[in-house]
């Protein structure tokens, strides 16, 4: 009963902020018809394909957790999430992932062609930084650490870098560290980071900046690894995405190496590490508490 | 013979620029060993491909006219190499222009597969922000200032529009004016940033930066037009790149438009137009003015 207590008003709690960032997105962007119009329908057709906001949530309710509000974290809040359509667009390019399906809708280069479809990636990808020096600065955090914190996490060394070695642990056999590496870059690098800019936003203390880092940290792990199960164990129809792929591509996932139950029990412990890290917010963690219940329990 | 003289200045001057942009280059970014290698020395493989450096000159040049140093423009000046390089690695690919060669060398994507060029391409891009956040900020110009600079020069709205407005004037019939549109964004956009970049991190005054939005802008646009005849006149081997490209292509360029003669008066004009711009700087304008010189006297 408390579950579906909670589930509600989450699903209230997620629809009120993804309103939020739609419009804000909407106006950090430029216009549809902006010219030339090719890119900035590229850019807005991924944008608005249907993405669950979860990072920019995160930025929010991080914010929220600091004492800070809404209006002051959206900046942020948009621009990981332009990072974030950035990275899926390039990802399921047929040189890399090769996805003609993302969210139930063809991707980008499969409707646009694959030199818009890059450039719309390009163009997202600046887009953020653009977007994220709207942010206003607070005393701990001047745009100079904005910035530093979002190109670091996306950067050579973290996001891309996860690609990098994802796409060079195809065919080959991969250990439970190298997939651990992957799945840091790819997925934890960026929820860490949203974590963290939120709480940036709300100029947080030292303290409150290392209990985000570790929530974001280990959620980001635990949605990854609850990605490779679902990939396993849901249909295409339900996850709006090719089901099997990563079977059909030998592509290296917890259940393939430690195997489903296994796997489970890993994501149900980074879950608890995660919410471990949330005590120093006490009561005002309730939305992050419930954006990490959600993580876990989601079926798609 | 003053000619001969200022040639001289000049290539020692760039010499010593290259130089020292190199270096800070080198340390700005990751190493080639960082993990995962491939990633890093794709970046640096285009990165130390032999660029003639004459955006971060001009970054350089700029501040110095405005009573700027060095070492508090380098940061800028690598970043918008950096902006450079991804956008050359990204345009080179099959799905755009399909370059197998570029400065002599094999393009990104036939030396490492076209999933790590464009990886490498969209690293570069994040490195840029990195990179110039590490700016010394100025009274007139914080950080904010610059980053938007930047972005906006590269987004799309400039740099990625004029790719994009060039990959659709493929095969069709293109007017002066959408031509001239393409080249102030491919090229003048991010000339034109420098110049302005490097009197921000000199906080220039507002009449400076008027003047250097002048001359950047109109020395963008006569190196493109200059680029255009260079293709019909020169040969592969002194180009370091394929000649003939956009005549095989039936690509619009000023010459195929309004004639060989009728080009090189608008690159003198426009050139008169950038010397005009830097009255105000008297003396401290000699490094622009050579370089303007350079670019338009250039035979590859």
């Amino acid at each position: 009963m408390s579950r579906n207590t909670h589930a509600f008003d989450l699903a209230r709690y997620l629809d009120a902020r993804t309103a939020t960032v739609n419009r804000a997105l909407d106006r950090f962007l430029p216009k549809a018809a902006a010219k030339p119009a090719t890119i900035h329908r590229a850019m807005r057709y991924s944008l608005f394909a249907g993405g669950k906001r979860m990072r920019p949530a995160l930025v929010l309710a991080a914010a929220e957790a600091c004492d800070g509000n809404v209006p002051n974290a959206l900046p942020a809040a948009c621009a990981v999430e332009c990072i974030h359509t950035y990275s899926l667009i390039h990802d399921d390019l047929p040189s890399m992932d090769n996805d003609d399906f993302r969210r139930g809708k063809p991707t980008s280069h499969k409707v646009f062609g694959e030199g818009i479809a890059i450039l719309a990636g390009d163009a997202l990808l600046t887009q953020a930084f653009e977007i994220l020096v709207q942010a206003k600065p607070t005393a701990r955090y001047p745009h100079h650490t904005l910035v530093l914190e979002l190109a670091r996490a996306s950067g050579s060394l973290q996001l891309i870098a996860g690609q990098v070695a994802d796409l060079e642990s195809e065919d080959k056999a991969t250990s439970l560290p190298q997939l651990r590496y992957i799945h840091e870059r790819k997925t934890s690098a960026l929820l860490c980071c949203s974590a963290r800019l939120g709480g940036m936003t709300a100029n947080c203390t030292p303290t409150q900046l290392r209990a985000l880092t570790s929530f974001g940290y280990h959620i980001g792990l635990a949605f990854q690894v609850i990605d490779d199960i679902l990939d396993v164990t849901q249909t295409s129809e339900k996850l709006g995405k090719t089901a099997g792929k990563d079977v059909a591509a030998q592509k290296a996932t917890y259940p393939s190496i430690v195997g489903l139950e296994k796997s489970r029990k890993i994501a149900a412990q980074l879950t608890a590490k995660a919410f471990a890290a949330l005590q120093p917010f006490k009561r005002k963690a309730a939305a992050l508490q419930a954006l990490a219940h959600h993580l876990l329990h989601r079926d798609n």
